[in-house]
């Protein structure tokens, strides 16, 4: 059985392993107030080069989305995401649950652009009605997209100026950031990501952590109450420098850092197996920049990699005869698996 | 100065304001537990030949609509609107700070279809990703919709269907409910309304009353706790008999009362308007069956009308010489004010 | 039937409704936009002397209350109450529904004091576990108390400077504020509770209107998005004026106003009714000063009185012997009403 | 140093990370749907005797109380609990920010009795004002208390009664379980605490477990919507097995199983410092039954055993010269430490 399913279905990189087996005896202060997690704090604020930004390590995305929004938005304001973004979909409402509307923008590669956010926020705050409608204040964006395409640069550059132009925040889930910033098409740092957003997080679980995701602001009125929120929404975990160890592993040394080597790794297993579909003439369903390949296969070929052990995603049937289908490497991916899943790809 | 802007512009039917200084002086139990509050309660369960409906009044719609979703909908659950649902754009993220998601379909005219809600329910609800989504639970319509658009006997009987099959509360939002009914191509009693949804509300506000809305629920679930919600949400008027005594004066003596009477006036001077309109060859934008009409108007017959003192809602321009117009009459227009403004649009 | 049981059980003086009646046919632009309010926030803003107060005018109570902590609270903070206080009991967790907690300080007279606040504030502000811990950021109190008792000129001030030392809002419950500010022993004026308070409301359903209170608010923070909150919570009013008609109606005049006559009177029947029940050795459950007695009876007085036609409330029997009654005066307490309860007493 | 301040300052017992180290490489489907929670499952099913109770692993005691309170509640309803409740002080309000009420019941030693509840619900269930006040719905309790205690079976039995009396749900939180059933004085089994609550957790980070929380429901109207409130709230965790894993491994082989060993060393521990603080004549400020000691202290025995190396809990000055400490052992206490702090106590 070769799994391409998801980039979550493994523990963790040897090195986090070996880590947390290494300070097992310790005793350490909870709620991240010890010492590794200023390590890995200054990991960060060097990777960023700004030594003012805020971190705090969190367990999961939703979790993490979910208590970014409460801290960002009054009440009665809103956030503007793409249609597919992982809080308008995903959550199961968790957005709304903390009394947020999120306005959705349709997006067939799961990108929005700075003219739909300056549309939507027009509409809403240029408006006569003004307190008969939510005020959107936030935009949500993901890097890379649910569909593993990224922003360009000048992209998030739009975007910030359109942000500055509403006073919205913009805020970037980065579920699966190392496989974004490692991509070979991608030209911006992660110094950019905290240049342009308000708040992003770097996701951990998805990417050779155990689990947890690092929090990041540079915003005075974002960092005043964060760990309020936190804990108001059980997200303080108690043994906080599981957490600060893991993103200390994962980011010490910087550009070379272990995050990156594996997310990089990763994301050329996903350009072998993409050649290879593309050598078949499987019709990409998007144009994927990442791990995760997104292709519209016929039954038959369905049916083929199934038989072959190949494990993968199946998003759903477009029609009776072709299906969306999602192919996803990860830290974890294996030669030996991307060798087995081109070999059935190109039977 | 003639006045077609909105329906909620003038105090009360004078037959109410007489009615209020004539029990001025007595004295009354509080919050609803009066004898004309029951009065008004067997006046309604009469018109909708329903002894069990369980009624309440309220005093304002946003109020309503928002107390309704909390007693329909556990917290992961969310509701169906139309695009230009109130609840969906008017009412500043009200349903959402309840906890609860608005799936919006897209509607041109303010309907949705049964083919719709099914193909929305069937997506969230059967899929294997149940948890990660929120659950539709309720459908939000109005009757007639924001666009004065009216729902037939068979549309209403087939969105029913589909709600029974995904079991999903049908909640009718009725601020114009009068205005609905007793429009000329209305084939749907107040009674067809009870059968069909579980909970719905009567307008008094916008029909005749100073203040108020009439809830009305079948549902035993959302009749259990009603009251809480109500209270919950400071919606319980501590003078509650204020209420009872309008939709008492409005609502009784059965097909022939003064609701249905004076709404029914309006429409009738919809009707000339409408005549007169087409009459210039104005393009309407939606075809209204009962008291609001929009147009689509140019800029110097936007400019014409103002000038002879006529006052309208000039919803936007469309472009730079189009604009989207509405004028509505209401159970305070006068003959005189329709005769002014068919005069100047004639002109 | 003599009726002291409550000061809402009818419906408005006559003055309302007259003008109320005088302004039927007038249109009115909506949700508070219109001249009539305007007027009213100038009475206001007169009595208070305080130009740049902000003023909004809402239904009820419990819906102001609710409103106004949402506007003045971060998610995880809390305010400071009397454990008798209408926010702790008697509002069916409206401000927990809100999303905050409501700690209680024991109170004896419904009264608190600067240094129980302080101490409260102390507690939860000044504490190592900080974010653990919900933060203290409101105080509310009523005037007069739910045992019709007053906070003093000097008490209110060192309250205020706790609130001060502590970053607290205070906020000032005034469902009865005109029995309170024409209680004789009172030393307070409203703009004295301008002066202190940073937010308050000025009762009308208890006072002579048929509904509405008149929400105040000197600071900006609350200022800010007020109106937003108001919508969000179905509180916007969509025909506002009915609202500010009846404030400009009772508060015209300044000093003399109406509001102050009514109620004057109604506190100096409650003096004759008190002077009456001491003069039995009757005994107070606490010495009230405004228009509600609390009074400990004996089951033969309670039945005496009731036999007699006199309606009161039964708080409830502190034992088998004894019951806590209130009697309550009212804007619309007549002398005849009064000699009848007196000459009952003295039975 | 030696550290005796809380037992939630070291990673996990070496049983947890070599099972972690051992599954590393393999495979599994996400949020809790592999077969080692299916293994966890049947081990804690078997433990309390009970096939059908309804099984999540969490990963954290206020992430677990907050969801509990929001799948057992209506938004209008409350929880009683202990003054000293951790979901009464120290969790930011977390549950009234899900919309819910928490009554407090004073008490000296963390427990409350089936008659305060009874009282509690009496009063606010049994009222005239119903809708005004909140609906008590559910009792909070912790197994052992936040000081250590333990309610007897027969304590628990007459809550039991209470809650069915008043239709109460019974939760208690076993943040700290294992310590609580293998104390020597409990006459309580895990089966016990399964028939007599409605919904528990076992608690895992307190009691040898890297990190997380088992939640355990017998009831229906709980288990239907759980994973709902769970993934709404951020708390379904992406790599569901590593939870599932630490309970396997922590609660495998029944009566035996190393959960119970780790505690019951623990509370041993805990039962010799407690006979040498008692030998001192050090006055206990209640007396715990398992492995939190809270002890008064003067100020030269603080001094003297920071200066011997030890560390603890110093909760608050009591007066100038008497502190309030916590001494607490855990499943990570080991013979020497405890040899240390006897010591340096007998100094």
């Amino acid at each position: 059985m070769y799994k391409f399913d998801n980039d979550y279905s493994r523990g963790a990189h040897p090195v986090i392993l070996n880590a947390l087996a290494e300070i097992n005896d310790n005793s350490y202060v909870g709620y991240g107030h010890d010492e590794i997690c200023k390590k890995a704090v200054e990991d960060i604020n060097k990777l960023i080069d700004s030594p003012d930004a805020q971190i705090h390590f969190l367990v999961g995305g939703t979790q993490m989305n979910m208590i970014a929004m409460e801290a960002m938005l009054h009440a009665f304001q809103s956030v503007i995401s793409a249609d597919s973004g992982h809080i308008a979909v995903h959550e199961s409402g968790a957005i709304e649950n903390t009394g947020h509307k999120v306005h959705v923008i349709p997006s067939a590669d799961g990108k929005i652009t700075a003219a739909q956010i300056a549309e939507n926020a027009n509409y809403y705050i240029h408006n006569d009605l003004k307190e008969h409608m939510t005020q959107p204040r936030a935009v949500y964006i993901s890097f890379p997209t649910e569909y593993g395409t990224l922003y360009s640069k000048k992209e998030l550059e739009d975007i910030r100026l359109v942000c500055n132009k509403f006073k919205l925040f913009l805020y970037i889930d980065g579920a699966r950031m190392g496989y974004g910033l490692t991509a070979d098409e991608n030209d911006v740092t992660l110094a950019d990501i905290a240049t342009y957003a308000d708040a992003f997080y770097i996701g951990g679980t998805k990417c050779g952590a155990l689990f947890g995701e690092a929090f990041v602001t540079t915003s005075p009125m974002i960092q005043e109450n964060f760990r309020n929120y936190m804990k108001m929404n059980g997200a303080l975990l108690a043994k906080g420098w599981l957490l600060g160890l893991q993103f200390h592993e994962l980011l010490k040394g910087g550009k070379d850092c272990l995050y990156f080597q594996i997310c990089r790794q990763a994301n050329e297993y996903a350009k072998r197996i993409q050649a290879a579909l593309d050598s078949t003439g499987a019709k990409p369903y998007i144009r994927s920049q990442s791990n995760q390949l997104y292709y519209e296969l016929s039954r038959s070929q369905v049916e083929n990699l199934r038989t072959q052990g190949i494990f993968f995603e199946l998003d759903h049937w477009i029609d009776d005869e072709t299906a969306l289908v999602r192919f996803c490497t990860s830290w974890s991916t294996t030669e030996e698996e991307v060798d087995a899943l081109v070999n059935a790809i190109k039977q």
